[in-house]
């Protein structure tokens, strides 16, 4: 089932009386499948939310045709819209600095099949994770980032993100602030890790300051990036117990286990299209 | 928007093209002002369920009335369903034995308005919890059950339950076996708590099992009576983590906070018509 | 094994050799027979921690000359102690507010012999819990606070803990911040429960703070009080994992279930002697 | 401080009246500074379990001379004792079938310096995973496995084994049952990764006999491996909530996550001699 070619449509718009049944109703008559439904209203806002996703064998609109045809539709009930196709391939550019344990965790289940993306380029700030990138038969790119050089080399990073049509980038574990030059050009569309149960230690060394703090708990948060510094829209959070007896070192040590978990966990539910962004939320479908 | 008065439908049946669009086509030629959809579809059972709430101010069908208009569609697809009125009580029972904590947690939530039922009855094989219960204003029924006065004493309760017109039992911890006679008389309306991880360590003393296997976790599962002994579908589980530094004793202990948790989830999710039965299964809506 | 009369011993001092023989020597020299052994050290602070509890039957110190027959060593070492005598009866005082979840949580457990405590009296600034706590046998002291009368009534506050005998206050959700006079009275003796995953959200409505955020777990914690808010070292901490589904209201009901855990097992800690305080954090044995 | 070289002894015995005082006293004799103590009583079976780490700096018998000078001791109380260097190499030989996730898992730490220990060969029966195993520049071995030829491979793995000096195996998803040949000659010595949280569904296949069962939460156990299928010591535990949303692929690919870091943990406490061994479970200190 899971290999069928669909449609998944993301909406969202005002909530209003028969919206369900009027979108539902238009895939039918094109004599769509539907596999998945999922809708959303939050009262607070009144706005309304779905994803939907429908087999296209026997659709009879290409996808191209989509847009005319739902247009009528869309504007009678103001409605925001997206829709993608399954078959479509994505493209995923991943950031990483020196530490390996999220890039090693990502390449593996992309060589494993779990991540149906294309990888095109690995970007580091340093060239410690080369000849792992390249172990996986993918092009890596050194790019040394220093105050002075930031905006070219952000320069550079967009040009080949351009170049080689990327849809989206994770940042795993990237130990740079990315300007709104790049981060504006990727709305909702670039997936940070940060190591702490957000909005708690925000900034620099979390671990450091969840020890000092004497928690019993730490977490990690991945989310979109956005232009404030680890306030953007959060997708996926985890944590773990710890005790007194672990010091900083078994923090960091044991926190990589999730970073690892919480960054795959989102760029699944980002590829599965299962994530729709408003207000600084993100709303997880399916 | 909580305190509206609504209807919930459940459906199940199997997966057709056009359902969804179907079955909330004809909530909105009624008026129905849809507040909550959720649909699954078990692909490999090939079964479609859905769950909807739609408020009743402007709906403009009476609930009663509800059925024969329905009837013909739900005959087209072979729909199974159900109807539920947000504003009609639902009568729950409560079963103790000796041990109060799921009693306490259960009828303190009931006081303070979280748990919108009636408590007509708390029946008990035993009397020690008869001052707690006398002590929220419900009456406390003692039938003391023997081997030999047992198939009697269920005739006893099942004429109780019917006299108050109960609508689903609660097992707080309830130490005897209940026989067919009256697991038959309430399908998917008995919620029992087991103090194990189910399917782990089902039956008698499962804190002791856990503890002479090493287990690094133990649990608690909330499920419908069914004839078969700990298997009926399971609707909520959790666990918590020990040590090997913990005796039988803390088990019990901290395992009585997991049976209190996971029973009132359980209730919580019957109360609000957010489960679905089928094949043994719950399917968890809301 | 639990129920005989122990002696529980706490120390701190600066990490030495040849520490733990020296007072596992000591208590063996007077023929205790050691239960339970905690030590912990502090590498960054260069901190001892120990526990240590052993069986008075064939002590051959009474506990009143333990302290005159221990001071030699106690000097040599530079070691900070405290010795508690397990048949001591210990004396909490819960202060509350309107909430009732925390309260009854505490006194079902009381009741049910889980908290081998006495309970001499409740405090509250609000009338509403006046009939729980009498239901459960204990005197109700209702003192309203306003801002004029707030000074005057933390006098009466402390009058009446002076009165019963308190060794520690617990805050089951009460509503007001202490200010110093009371905090510096009992130094970690009054034990809070914050609803939230601290440091995230310290201060008010912090439910409505996690549900702005878009966060997708919430959490509480209990602490000892200390001048600063929602400051002072942390005993416990947990979470649930919340989605887009809910609502502030569901936040609120669910983590009503947290609170109570959390603040029910750092009273347990305390109880049992489990926690050593120290840099604002706290270290727990057993 | 985790740099210095240190020894690590672990006890058993009866419990008795001033076994903590003997052996901390005879490690001060010695000049030796306790960095870790952890002890524990197992009243139930009257066993009493210690862990001690102290550094070599000071200490003035070399580790081989330890066991003559600390014999009488032991003679005293009957001690059952082991004592590690933690300077000492720990070899690590990993089974491997076809499924490569808890194999790049535990490559990418031990090339991060995570495992500190070596890893002189991998071994498995499909030749999958040697790609893999090379870029680590670490020997592979294909023993492909037939019912034929099943114990004529296990004494080729076994002489491996020998010949590799090979301390402890870690079977990453080894999908061979080992036969007692095998597993007599590395008594809790060999760790597994079992996918449920056992003792629930031991045994083949347990995402499908979880998914039949309908329970809402998964699980996965690293234990040793003993004569009997899946019913070692456990050593370790975790477990993932799952919906009835997730098909049997889901819990699958979710599981794998656990699979890793549950197995991942183990080879750490196993590693860092945390774990003592007694009646088919583990005492986990540290």
């Amino acid at each position: 089932m899971k290999e069928e070619r669909t449609a998944i449509l993301h909406i969202h718009c005002r909530d209003q009386k028969g919206i369900v049944a009027a979108v539902t109703g238009f895939v039918h008559q094109h004599n769509g499948n539907v596999l998945h439904l999922d809708q959303h209203v939050d009262f607070e806002q009144d706005v309304f939310f779905m994803r939907m996703e429908w087999t296209l064998a026997d659709f009879d609109l290409e996808l191209p045709e989509f847009s005319r045809a739902f247009e009528p539709l869309a504007k009678q009930y103001s409605i925001d819209w997206e829709i993608f196709d399954s078959a479509e391939p994505i493209r995923m550019a991943i950031f990483v600095s020196k530490m390996s344990h999220c890039l090693y965790d990502i390449l593996s289940r992309h060589e494993s099949g779990e991540f149906p993306v294309e990888i095109p380029l690995v970007i580091s700030n340093h060239a410690d994770c080369g000849h792992i990138v390249e172990r996986f038969g993918i092009p890596f790119q050194h790019l040394p980032v220093t105050p002075e050089n930031k905006a070219e080399q952000e320069q550079a990073q967009l040009a080949l993100l351009d170049e080689h049509q990327v849809d989206f980038v994770v940042l795993a574990r990237y130990m740079q602030i990315l300007t709104p030059q790049l981060v504006d050009r990727y709305p909702n569309r670039i997936i940070n890790i940060h190591h702490s149960f957000l909005p708690a230690f925000a900034g620099a060394r979390p671990y450091h300051a969840a020890y000092a703090r004497g928690v019993k708990i730490i977490g990690a948060t991945s989310h979109y990036v956005t232009a404030e510094l680890d306030a953007g829209p959060i997708i996926e959070q985890d944590i773990i117990r710890v005790s007194h007896r672990e010091t900083i070192n078994d923090f960091i040590r044991r926190g990589r286990d999730l970073e690892k978990a919480v960054l795959s966990r989102a760029i699944w539910l980002h590829i599965r299209r299962q994530i729709l962004v408003y207000s600084n939320k993100t709303v997880l479908f399916g």
